[in-house]
């Protein structure tokens, strides 16, 4: 609890969500119009970062551009970034910020680019050439615009794309995202950064969906992590977590969308890293 | 003269250029850069509005979706508005963005629905039904957005989409939209509407492009409509201008796009219609 403590004093500041919904809910119609409608009962500052989804590699077979992979990583080559601008900087992003209107909540879709919120390097190439993969660095985004948007009730909605300062868009994971503008936000805002994911949250049983991990901070992790008890494809999503809080983050969230209204309050089902 | 010096006393405001490109620029990949270092060399408050081009259609062709007329009128159909969001709200639209923050121009692409700035109205299905296409009203724009950015040195980038604002894009005309946007801003702003098009300006003689009229006044706009001097084609446009004009717009310029930078000045190359 000393952690925890230590960030409410030192953040007196109004709350802000960040809030990342991945190809689970942006694939399946129902899931993501019972999202979005969660998303705007959630009063106060919020901001949302959606990732792909399966239907960009759908039309892009249609298009007959084919999904390129170096050692199991995809690459992102020129037919392939503009597949992604279209799909997620337009269709996805741009059906969002409609239906998010129709239910009152005033969305403006962005992506990297946008502003200038979010300048990032495209990847050096070292043993593998990513491509058009963009590296972020929160130190070097550009809040202002982000802050008057949230100040005037207008809800920012980021696609995952940003640009590389010399006219090029790049495709940059929407977890990256998500942590990199809580990071940034967290010297005007007390952050919590929810991701959505296919799980109620972090399982103490990974067989057993009722053993949620409801409260976690580095003391029961590191005591779970030495007991081995935890599922090792999750490992990484909590040390990042705890980086964006060691960043200045005040909590990090995992969860499922379903349960996003309770996971915003202090009652919440998903698994609250502070 | 009598009627500038009507616009100018009424109007004492900042200068805000709005300037909307066609396909003849948008599908071609060095004139679009041309254009876009000139409209950043253009100081001071700066809208761009942009059409789709053929690029739509191509890619519309390699999935599959055909283009649906009626009576010679495009339908935009579910497949359509798809395209069209993808295409213009996405690909081209981010693809400026990117190229003018290369060029120091701080650009924020937006569509109608983004900010809720052009709320519209799908077109009643009278004798034809038009599908999603989206019909506005310049008194129903929320500019406070706009007015932000501008005032902040961003300089919006509008593709030609807007919302029913119950959850729906829909397709609406550049030419309509940026003169919709110069009438709801000419209130706070001193607006110059450029439409850049394939000819220099207005021809008196359509078969001499060095018959350029530079200014062309409403009692002007008479006398040659009476002479039947003026190619038919080009009176919508200089009707449309007019509207714009008793509506509150300062000036309409009608122009090539290469002549852009002179076309902003009192030195104009193009038709200045005020």
């Amino acid at each position: 609890m000393e952690e925890k403590n230590r960030d409410i004093t030192q953040q007196p500041f109004t709350s802000l969500f960040i809030i990342k919904i991945g190809g689970n809910i942006i694939d399946n119609p129902s899931a993501l119009e019972a999202f979005l409608k969660d998303f705007s009962a959630i009063k106060g500052a919020k901001i949302l970062i959606h990732g792909g989804g399966k239907i960009a590699t759908k039309i892009g077979e249609k298009l007959g551009i084919r999904s390129n992979y170096i050692d199991g990583r995809r690459i992102t080559d020129d037919e392939t970034i503009d597949l992604v601008t279209m799909v997620y900087g337009g269709l996805v992003n741009k059906k969002i910020v409609a239906q998010l209107q129709a239910l009152g909540t005033n969305a403006i879709g962005l992506t990297g680019a946008d502003a200038n919120i979010i300048p990032a390097q495209k990847r050096p190439v070292k043993t593998i050439d990513y491509g058009w993969v963009g590296d972020v660095d929160s130190s070097k985004f550009n809040v202002q615009s982000l802050l008057s948007f949230i100040g005037h009730g207008v809800a920012p909605v980021f696609a995952p794309l940003t640009h590389d300062t010399h006219g090029h868009i790049l495709n940059t994971n929407a977890d990256t995202i998500a942590s990199s503008l809580a990071v940034a936000l967290s010297a005007h805002y007390k952050v919590r950064l929810i991701y959505c994911f296919e799980k109620k949250g972090v399982l103490e049983d990974v067989t057993n969906d009722d053993t949620v991990i409801r409260k976690l901070d580095k003391a029961l992790y590191t005591q779970l992590k030495q007991e081995q008890k935890l599922f090792e494809g999750i490992l990484p999503k909590i040390d990042n977590a705890f980086n964006a809080i060691d960043a200045g983050v005040h909590q990090v969230l995992i969860g499922d969308a379903r349960d996003l209204i309770k996971n915003t309050t202090d009652n919440n089902e998903g698994t609250l890293i502070y």
